[in-house]
């Protein structure tokens, strides 16, 4: 169990100070840097990470002090609540500390919505473990149909959870998609991933997981880590992901996200990062293919074209004569397109343009 | 079935339309004001509704003629998806509108952000129905779990959901709780409505639902339509209501719009109101029964103390004087508390809180 782990490499830590302590220094703790200047592209990989550079921070240092501390009582509240085997957010966290420790604390860095907390990131980097397994939930979005079953392990039940049988409705991807959860079952030929929970709705009333015997997900816009932890997990089966998005500043960076991982959250690396998915649309190209779409675009706004010139920049983008051309098209007709415009002639033709796509392998990587 | 009735109310209008031309008049469309001026507070109920002012959209006005098309193209294409049996969202509406219309049409009214869809709001309000009923799919939010059975018949499937089975995740309300969804298993003793998904999943972990056999729900923020129509469904099942949400401006709004409606979609009614539903807490008041909380709570912003005065003005909260004595003591003390403070101390104290309040019947109405 992961949380086993969690619970050894915190008590090492620990132990580590209470050693400096002894032998008349002043507790360290060392953490990988995460800065912009130590994220690197893995080229061997396909995935942003963090690099090697490594910063010590020390207790008896004036600007160091603060933080050195929080970081030290946010490991022992974790050992807690791996103790009691309970969870709580990251904002149940920052009352836990407040309670403790007083008034010193920041409290915007304890909520759902700051998506990197310092504090947290230091313990998860320099103990190579999840924020998921020192206990802490972070914010869940995103849903699943199709041939899979899940083995949930939670509160003291054991729950089989079939995803061919949650209605209308689809499983809610949770927090932690390690931690006491297994995929028990899976027989599918793919992934489809879908940005909008609309658009998975409307390929879950057509029955298309079944139709086409795959796993369909909607992320529901930004992938939370549940959802891109899943993806991964999908991915190690050797199931083929493909993604479908709007052809838009946000659209393109939900798939990059999911493929290789975002600037912010590099540190993940690979277990968060699926560099084997595909962008299957929605792309300026259809418009050339499916006349009815010409007149369902919409015109770009400034951070498309800002966004489109950025990724012309990036290596690993630039390399991908196809996005090339995509991203340059988009420069040149000032206009974007949504997935949701694939309905605009009838509302089943999206899974017919899914099955097309994926037929003729039409994809950018 | 709700959808048969859509669809005669629909032919209903067109026919009516039809019979004007006939008789060699322009084409009228009656619908209720939903102005502020026509929005009144009924006493009798409870909550937030239209009056009964009217106003007559003609198609032959200048000022009328491009919405009053609209609206009847809206009438025809959701005529159109009940006809074949298949859900959108107002986004999907949209490009099939404009695929049909062409540029004509004003997309910002055609997103799920926009709650207040004007065009789409004449029609429910002018033909007594809900959008849900017209195939319009809304956006959705908002997590259940507890003893209850769903049955629900979608996409050609019947589906037996079992809220008691459903793991860490628990069951996310969709976006229509009406058609083709039935409660079909209900034996619990209250309902309990927790503001955040990350303290609903704690108090899942705690199986909170399964001690205190209630059903447990969060809205995961403001209620969608989805969420305040299924709290709806179980008042009528003559179960109590009863809310955990934070106590400042937004937990406030939050719990009104659950119990009196929101001014923005006062025309829903009492269909989607909890006249019922009581406060539970968190309350200025607890900081002083709770000593653990007076070092939690945090400075009230502009927004909350703003918020304060204008509920204090509200003829169907001040009558209230517990709801009084509270805001009072938000505007003396510029304070606020939220609801993950209670994790404070230890992570299973807000089961206790709750379990308390209930038997204490310290609830403010």
């Amino acid at each position: 169990m992961a949380s086993n782990d969690a619970m050894k490499k915190l008590e090492l830590l620990g132990k580590s100070m209470v050693s400096e302590v002894k032998k008349g220094e002043g507790p360290t703790f060392e953490t990988t840097l995460r800065t912009k200047s130590n994220t690197i592209f893995d080229e061997a990989v396909g995935c942003l990470r963090t690099g090697d550079k490594k910063e010590v921070r020390k207790f008896l240092s004036v600007a160091q002090a603060r933080t050195f501390m929080q970081t030290v009582a946010i490991a022992n509240k974790t050992r807690q609540f791996l103790k009691e085997d309970l969870h709580t957010s990251i904002r149940g966290l920052f009352y836990q500390l407040k309670f403790s420790l007083g008034e010193d604390i920041d409290e915007d860095l304890f909520t759902e919505q700051s998506e990197s907390n310092g504090l947290i990131e230091d313990l998860e980097v320099a103990l190579k473990i999840k924020r998921e397994d020192l206990h802490l939930t972070t914010d869940r979005k995103g849903f699943v149909a199709g041939p899979m079953t899940i083995l949930d392990r939670f509160g003291g039940d054991e729950t089989i959870i079939d995803l061919e049988k949650q209605g209308r409705s689809g499983w809610s991807i949770p927090s932690d998609v390690d931690n006491g959860m297994e995929i028990t079952k899976l027989d599918a030929d793919y992934v489809l991933v879908v940005e909008k929970d609309a658009l998975w709705q409307r390929l879950n009333e057509d029955k298309f997981w079944k139709k086409e015997n795959c796993i369909l997900v909607t992320p529901k816009g930004q992938s939370t880590r549940g959802t891109r932890r899943l993806l991964r997990k999908l991915a190690d089966r050797k199931l083929p992901v493909y993604c479908l998005m709007d052809c838009d500043a946000w659209g393109w960076y939900i798939y990059w996200t999911i493929k290789t991982g975002s600037m912010n959250l590099a540190y993940l690396g690979r277990d968060f990062a699926v560099p084997e998915a595909k962008f299957l649309g929605v792309t300026m190209s259809d418009i050339e293919e499916f006349s009815f779409l010409d007149k369902l675009t919409i015109k770009a706004k400034e951070v498309d074209v800002k966004r489109a010139e950025e990724m012309l920049g990036y290596p690993w983008i630039n390399r991908h004569k196809d996005w090339v051309h995509e991203l340059k098209l988009v420069l040149k007709t000032k206009k974007k397109i949504e997935q949701d415009a694939l309905q605009g002639e009838r509302l089943t033709f999206v899974g017919e343009y899914i099955n097309n796509k994926i037929k003729k392998k039409e994809w950018l990587s």
